[in-house]
């Protein structure tokens, strides 16, 4: 069976023993071994701060940016062949692959362009300079540099090829070196992946590193300098986030964590019209895209009473469109979960929201998935979400939400959304402007990113699922309290911010400011 | 004796039973008691949540701010009868009794003024609008929003004044209600403080509370909407972090900690120079002010070999000018430790470090601290800094530095600064502006603050120990990984980022963008 190897210390190494078996979740089988067995997690680590960090900081943000580029490039030339591995080891229809694999070198070349765009500086200049103190001879200036240490990115299993890319490249681009650790069971593209980064010859010495099975005891060799950014469950978050050593060393941690994001439609939209016709399309997607497993993915749609039941007949009309199946074949527009060890805890998700919600669409799967994973999309209807705690709590990570009624008042809605904790987005669906107003400053504390889903942008919306560089990726509480992406933004988790006082002139000429 | 209440829901509570008793630490008399036993701390932060939070942000920036100025202006017309309780319970001489109160009010005017600045929004706009997909049409923007929870403050026993405004006015901009909670030992400037407050009538019902005593179980009625923010020993700064509550609801904690803050001084600086008397004078105010009790205060000095002499003798004239004594006696300088239970651990902490450096200046005392918490300056020089590694580790928070050799070359001076594993703030002293780029880059990534001492601000510079409004305090690793204060930055902790995508006339509609 294939190997997969890690890439520590400018070198492939294997790991001894057998390691973690990855599957084809469509069929079960049983496609490469990774272990991490017996690597020396601490050296590689120590090769990335003395080798890597030092090499990367040289280089101006638009070296970099060239590099982020090249990436890109390099990483699309194996498009076809990477849009194959995605569906033989994640289960994605080839539409599901394209959002993961282009995703991940769209995602590369914006920061390759942003690292154009910065020019050739090698840290950042944040802010104005200021005067400090009664003479303007006594000045201030915020800078902020790049981190000593190494950006561990601790990626989820859901998209191998994008989480890979979006935090390489802003920890990159902020010059910090990384050392990605994907998901082991969907590891196949992300090794792939790694290969050609290896191959292209692009990136300096210990500036990368991949770590491709267990992350062993990783962690226990952080130190103050460097960063963790974790995406995955909320559970997984916490243990990371209090883990002995995270803390005593101060590390930061950024966390993107599953949340039940939402929809509310405003009570003006009609059946039929643009707005509502976008709502179901995007609602649609959001169900099936990927067999519900993204972390941005709507678990939960408050609307007026009277819309649920036009919104349950327009869904199984629209899902219909959905079949679901093996991704090889190419009338499936939904493929099988992506691990096969995901299924049972998806059955037995959706039984749970059966106890406290009905089923409008679809039913509870009763195989044992080992044949593949394969899961309809179920739509459950809430009638009292005011009492149903667990439909605010309880993530079921595939095709499924659940709809529920609220008065139609923003403030209510919003008061529905804020139940989940914290989301990373949430999406209105109205052409009322009072109401967008004052549902958008309820929803904006609770969510990273709010959608405004309207007529005028029926043709253009991306969808709440759609997560771009320019925008940032993040949530508070339940969703991890993260933030990722938004352009420049981004860099400032590899970052530190340091004021600069002193005589104007000195600081002027040192900062070229 | 005096029973220091808290101010909770509205209105002055106490506690029942003893509660803690606050000392003189002149003379060691007891002074007042305060007690939390019994409150219910979890009504405290609803009440806040619910009558505060609303409140405060029906307020725009600029009124927010005219009442941060509005309390800056009722301190300071309390300010002798202040000054005269600070130098009661914290023990510090009236210059520096000065430095926490005028610091309270001055920090609170500064935010005042930046409410002002900022005018009739109540949220903030975050970089400018984006064209997020082919069309124009679809637009983004990122706005920052008041987090809809309670900013718990806890702060250190040095700064009851200026730790309680500094917080305080960086939440209550943003637009977020606090709760105060001073170190007990020395909260009696704080509670006259908040008295103060509470009469100028200023604040909205819940949008501003007081804890005095115990912090009891208040961070396990925390949700993922509240902050912490805390100032104190790197040891309780871990403890908070990662307690489960904290943990499970992803508690934003922002801490600042002790660090062992450093300065370096290049091979070019000559004794006499007046870049050497700025380094003399601003190392032993860091040595005497507040008898050494900042968290800012620098600890390690780093010298070329043949600056250590001259450094030493300097030192000894410039702190034979600060007589240690009681506070109250005009011809002194330097008062007690600020309670005193310090007494035994300054002292302790003298004897271990004597056990890897010599004691140039001073003595470590022999009493037992009971009749004033005294402790005259004491100046160590420790020949191998390379391998002492105590005096990177150990802080001692008193009146006391360690002069140490280094090479005069930067790198090596930024990697002995380094190795106490974050600070707050690292000085150079150096004319040479070669020397200065290179050591500042090396300092920054662990350093919150850089201060480059030099000929050109010999008059003008506030030193390293003053934390300004304008410039972020904080530093990473073992400085506590925060950010506070750096004017508009300051917020960022007390609000939500949120990215709002949707069509570009109704995003600029909403938003008045």
């Amino acid at each position: 069976m294939l190997e997969l190897k890690s890439y520590l210390q400018d070198e492939w190494q294997s790991g001894s023993g057998d390691g973690a078996t990855l599957f084809n979740p469509a069929n079960g089988e049983a496609i490469a071994r990774a272990s991490t067995t017996g690597l020396d997690l601490g050296a590689a680590l120590s090769f990335a701060r003395k080798e890597g960090g030092p090499a990367l900081r040289e280089l101006s943000f638009a070296q970099r940016g060239e590099i982020l580029t090249g990436l890109s490039k390099a990483i699309h030339s194996h498009r076809s062949e990477l849009l194959e591995i995605s569906t033989l080891n994640t289960g994605t229809t080839l539409k599901d692959s394209k959002f993961d694999i282009d995703g991940a070198t769209g995602t590369l070349a914006a920061y390759g362009a942003l690292g154009a765009e910065l020019g050739e500086r090698t840290f950042l200049l944040d802010g104005d300079g200021l005067q400090v103190g009664r003479s303007p001879r006594f000045h201030g200036q915020h800078i902020q540099v790049p981190l000593r240490g190494v950006a561990i990115h601790i990626n989820a299993f859901n998209f191998p090829a994008w989480g890979f890319a979006e935090k390489l490249a802003c920890s990159f681009l902020a010059g910090m070196p990384a050392l990605t650790k994907p998901a082991t069971g969907t590891s196949l593209p992300s090794h792939r992946i790694a290969e050609i980064v290896v191959d292209s010859g692009l990136c300096p010495a210990g500036s990368w590193s991949f770590l491709c099975g267990s992350v062993g005891d990783l962690l226990s060799h952080t130190t103050a300098q460097d960063v963790v950014a974790f995406t995955g469950s909320a559970q997984t978050a916490r243990k990371i986030r209090s883990q002995d050593r995270i803390v005593e060393q101060s590390v930061r941690v950024n966390a993107e964590a599953d949340s039940l994001n939402a929809m509310v439609i405003g009570p003006d939209v009609e059946p039929g019209s643009d707005t509502w016709d976008l709502f179901i399309r995007e609602l649609t997607r959001e169900i099936t895209q990927k067999s519900g497993q993204k972390c941005t993915a709507t678990r939960r749609v408050f609307l007026p009473p009277n819309l649920i039941d036009p919104a349950v007949e327009a869904l199984r009309e629209s899902l219909a469109e959905f079949p679901a199946g093996l991704p090889t074949d190419d009338s499936v527009r939904m493929g099988p979960l992506s691990t096969p060890d995901q299924y049972p805890d998806v059955v037995e998700g959706l039984r749970q929201l059966a106890g406290v919600a009905e089923i409008a669409i679809g039913s509870i799967p009763d195989g044992d998935g080992a044949n593949g994973a394969l899961i309809e999309p179920v739509v459950f209807v809430c009638k009292d979400p005011a009492r149903a705690s667990l439909v605010h709590e309880l993530e079921v990570f595939g095709p499924c939400c659940t709809l529920m009624p609220y008065s139609g008042d923003p403030i209510q809605g919003g008061e529905m959304v804020a139940r989940a904790n914290g989301c990373l987005v949430a999406t209105s669906y109205s052409d009322d402007l009072s109401f967008c107003r004052e549902l958008l400053f309820e929803l904006a504390p609770w969510n990273g990113r709010v959608l405004l889903g309207s007529k005028r942008i029926a043709e253009h919306s991306t969808g709440p699922g759609i997560v771009l560089p320019q925008l940032v990726h993040g949530g508070p509480g339940r969703a991890g309290g993260g933030l990722e992406l938004g352009g420049l933004r981004g860099l400032k988790l590899y970052m530190q911010t340091c004021a600069v006082q002193g005589s104007r002139p000195m600081i002027e000429k040192i900062l070229d400011a």
